[in-house]
Order: structure tokens, then sequence, then C-alpha cells
């Protein structure tokens, strides 16, 4: 299996609701590092896993929706804790969503699984990963 | 699947036997730097995979057996050399039995796997993964 | 010259007043993952800069004043921009009060300098130094 | 599942054929951190996934056939695009040789899996692992 | 004194002449991930050292001259070993040039130092940092 | 001024006197990650700070002095807390003392200052820096 990763982050405020947060239930903020990896068991005819140029596009285009926002105040995600490992998930969907229309270029559609990882510190950090549809499809 | 991951250190010292340990045959230390990666299919109702707090807390408590101590005089270790891969297999072991105990609360016994990883430098690291039993027993 | 240096972070919430700042005037947040290096000409008679232990808890104290906030909303902070660069000044002239009143210990006043550095992405960073008045006072 | 991983780099010039390459069309160059994982399930009587002295040397004496050269020129990759994600494999199949030939001891004939990750530069890596066929053999 | 630092990289080849470069002479090639570290004593009105978006534009700016190139062939460096503290300079300077040009905006002139920062490998780095002449002047 | 840094790395075993120390007081260790920060206002005629082969060597041969020992049994520290930050100036002595035997070739004599950083984990370093007597000397 072969993978590509690209790199960008997102800043954002967001809060939390329920005792399990203690102090987070506050409005404040965060810093992800996003990195995203892309996986497929064979490379296309260029010798890639995918055109890394569009593949951090894509991911730009994916974080400019929900970079320097509140959270709180996205229809998106109401009544919803945008966990570090929430948001995994939904930038995961979203980047799936760019790969079947067609974001990633015709050749990406071959990639089989993704893993969105998303740094918040030092010390702490949050994944989703799953194989894709295939071919990949919103 | 999701994953949540949280990192704390431990400063210990030990010494291996076997020719193949070459120099490492001395009393010597080292500084692990250990990750604990709590993985699961689904969310719990808080939009959590582990509840983060109890998660470094409980890393912090299995660290405190073996921190700033000589490796080579704990009874749990004796005749064993306690290389990093070792070491990562008994960290894994006793974050489960935490697990069990209902350290990091009911709901994380949903966790499905943990993978346990030790950057001795910057050159150099060892892991132990695995599935968990369950619901995660001892 | 030595130099010791301690680790820690925050996740605030702030917004920015001032076209230069473009989309980062709407509410958004950061993780600050804050360095804290001390500096003196000797060593202590413990052969120390400072108690690491100490410092640690001090830095921790310090930065629990700003940690899970909305800076916008802080009375500390009315009507100013809180950049990256003068963050790391408001924790430089924090420490240096804890320093003054003792909080790190008598012989930690031979410090003579401190850099407080602000990581706030993978990308970009801020930080403020200065020399200290001797012996350090608020 | 225990892991090892051992870190070492190469500086190389290169130029890739395809438009989708854009300005990498031109000779360039790239330093490569590698990180090569040897996986397997259970420890040899030392306590060890392999002897990560013969580790390194194995991963030096493979990146020496690559280190400080022009990829272009290379007889072995005429007509290949030698992308991060290529010489990942590359090395993969390289470093398997080197197992299947005693390199690494006898004991290291017991590794299941190899994952050798090529970091490009701060955002970007990619990667290729497989399962190695038992016993391991070129 | 307080300090703002924006990263950005490039990817080049080149070769060394100098029976001390040792492999080296052979034409090769680098990722430097560049480090820029603007110093001012006090901040503008906006709380800021520098306008962090015109400092990532000014700084991919100058990189994209170099970016992607074989600089054996690039007439600025023509008879030069294009070392690693040797990049740093040049990088220095230009964006030097970049501030009294005014690309980084009236108040940038305040600025009294600048320190850049190439990172070759994750275990060399070079480094060349200067006071500036004020205001800063090509 | 112009700077060249090359990393390595010791693993040591140690214990502290004091109660300032607590848990450290038992035996114990470390890995210190290890970076030799040289200076000079000027590049040689290779265009270069340092052979950095050469740096890299010998930082090399006096870490190995260290390596893979328990710090409480050398002669060296007797009655010596080997903290961090004295470890830093240690090695800074040492390497000082190679450029003055010619290790670092002639060139290298007209290093004015140098900066040792050891990084203990991933939260705590300390460094010890001076400029150097000139022409360099034991």
């Amino acid at each position: 299996m072969y993978s590509v990763c690209v790199r960008d982050h997102i800043m954002i405020a967001h809060s939390f609701r329920g005792e399990v947060f203690g102090p987070a239930q506050r409005l404040h903020g965060a810093t992800y590092v996003v990195d995203v990896e892309f996986r497929r068991p064979a490379l296309d005819p260029d010798g890639l896993v995918v055109d890394i140029g569009l593949a951090s596009q894509t991911l730009r285009a994916v974080l400019s929706d929900l970079d320097y926002r509140n959270l709180d105040e996205e229809p998106a995600f109401l009544g919803q804790n945008t966990t570090t490992e929430f948001l995994a998930r939904v930038i995961f969907d979203r980047v799936v969503e760019q790969i079947a229309a067609g974001a990633l270029g015709a050749a990406a559609r071959e990639i089989t699984a993704i893993r969105v990882l998303l740094s918040e510190s030092h010390v702490a950090w949050a994944a989703y990963e799953s194989e894709l549809p295939h071919p990949a499809q919103p």
C-alpha cells in the first residue's frame, strides 16, 4: 500500500457542552495542524498516489470553510461538540466529496483509503480513517 | 475508525544482557516519549473517543510506576531485557488494565484497539499495538 | 551563559481589530505551545539554572489564567490585539513577577534574562525576550 | 503487533516528466528523511523486533546507493519518475532483499511487515508498506 | 526584543567543488525548510512585529526564485559553493531588499534584525543573522 | 553572524543529590539529543562555517565518552550533579578542546562562539553558550 500525506492548518474558536469537558466548556480555541493521508495499492502512470499540488489545493479549499471561525456559530455543527476527533471526520467527509467531484483528478478515484489526523498541541492528536467506496462517491 | 492520542514521558535507567546489545550492556538510560493512541469505530454521546483528561491522568499514573527508576531493580522485570519494544507492551497491558478497572470511564470500554509508541531518540522508536477483548478485561 | 527551557500550552479564542488582520478579524482561536527559557551566567550550588519542577509549576500557574478563555473578554486585554507577540510579552511579564515573588525559589533571583516563545502552528511562532532587572523585581 | 523504527536521510537531485509536475519538471532536489519500521507479532529471545544496530547499518547501506546522486542518471530508474512514493517502494524492496540475505541476522527473518516513510518537507511525506513473504525472500 | 518567524521551504539541486565536500561534490539536492525571524524592540500600533501575511508572501516570492532549480546553473551563484550557510545569507539579503522596497509595509521598516535559518535534514541546519541598517535599505 | 548546527544523541544513567530533585534523586536516565551550533562572522574560502563531516565526527567522538554510561561512576563527575545544563557545559568544553587540537581543521579556528543544547524530552531542554578565546585554545 502506498501513501501520500499533505499538511495544512486551521485556527478556530469553539466551546463544548458536557461536564466531562471541564474548563473546555468555556469559549476557547485551537490550532489544528491537519495531515491528510491518501492511500492506494498501486501508483498511477505518472508514478503518483495523487497529484500533490491538487491535494494541497483541495485541502486548503476544504479548510477555508472552517478557518478563522467560531465553530459554535456554524450551522453545520449546531448541537454538536466539535471535538478534534469529530472534526477529523468532518474533514475526511469533505475531502472524499472533493475526490468524487473530481477535484483531485480522475486518477485520484483509485484512492482506496484516507486518514485525517489533527494535532491540537504537542501532546495530543486525533484522527479518523476509513476505506472509501469505489469509485469514491459523495 | 477514530483515534485519540495523548503524550507523556519517562526517564529511566537500565542495562541489557546479550552480546547483540554491544555498549548498551552497560548501565545507561533513556527518555521515552510515550504516545498512547486509543481507537474505536464510533464516538460516544459527547463526541469523544475517550475523555482526554482521564486518558492523560491514567497514562501519568501508569508511567509513575516506571518513572525515575532503574528498571534493572524492578521485581516485575527480573531476567527481562527492558527494550523499548518490551516496554511498549508493558505500558499497553497496564493501560488496558486501567480501562477494565474503569479508570477511563464507562464509555471507554468501547475502545477496540490501542497503540503504545515509545520514542527513544530523534532517530528511533518502538511500538506495540493490539485489538482489545470486548468489553476490555484485565 | 546557561539556559533551561520548559514547555506547556494554552488553547484560547480571540479576534483582532484592523484590516491588516484580514479573516483573523473574525472570532477564531489558537493553540499556543509556550516555551519559557531562563538564562543565567552561572549555575546554583545544585548545578541548576532553575528548579525545573518549580519552573513548570509556575508556567502552568501563569498559563492557567489564560487557558480555555476568550481573550476578547479578559479585562486585562481590553482594546488590545492579543497577537502572538503581544501574548509572549504578557507571559514574560507574569513569569518575571512570579520570580520576584519567590515562586521559583531564592536561587532563581540570579536569572538574568528570559525568552518566551509561542508556536502558533507548524509554520509560525513569535517571541519576547529581555534581560531582567537585578534582583528580579515586579 | 510490535514495531521498531529507525531513521536516516538522503540528499538527491532529480526531475519529473509530465505536465502534472509543473515546476518540478525542472532539475531540482530533495532531502528525504527515511523512516523504516519493522513489524512482527512476537519478540525474539533477546526481547527485540530487530537488532537496532544492524537495522541502522543496513538502512545506511541501502541509502548509500542513492545518497548524493542525481537519480535521473541512475540506470535503475531510467524512464521512471522517482517520486517520493516510488522511492519509498525502492527502499522497501532493497531492505527486504537485505533481510533475505541475512544482513539483519537470522532472527530478523521473523519480520512480517515493513513500512518505509519518506518525509520530503515539513508539509509532505509518502510511504510504502506491505506484509512480507515468509520467510523473507528477495 | 520581539520576534516573529514564518516558515516555508524549497527543493533544489546543486553540487560542491572542493575535496572537503566528499560525495557532495556530485550533483545532488536538498529540501531546505526556511525560517525567517524578524526582530524589533517595540510592536507597531496593531500589536505586530510584522504583518504575518505579507511576511509569508514575501518569503514565498523570495524563495520562488530558488525553488525547483539547479543552483549550479543560476547566474547569481556562478563559481560559488551554494552551501546551506551561504544560502541563508542569500535569502537574508533578498528579504532585506524586500523590506526596503516596502513589500512588508511601512511599519516593517522598524525591524532591527533578521535571522534566516535553513534546516537541511533532521540532523543539520545553518543560519545567518544580522542587525539591519536603519531604516532598512538595499 | 553565520551558524552551522549538527545533531547527535546519548543515552545515560545518573542520579541527583539534593531535595530539590525529588524523585530524580533515584537512579534514572535520559536520552539527550545534542545540538552543537558553531558561529563565525565570515565563511571560509569553501563557503563553510565548519566542515560538517568533521563536525559530526568530532561530536560523535566527544559523545562516545559519555554514551551508554552511568555518569554517577565517571571519575570526571564525582561529587557533581550531572544536570542537563551542567552536561551542556561539559560538551561545550570538550568540543572547544577538539577545535583547539585541530580536529575540525585549521579553518575551524575562526569559530567565534558555540552553543550546545541538550533536549531531554519533548517539554524540556538546557543549553550552554559562550564566545571562544581566539584562536580557540584548550
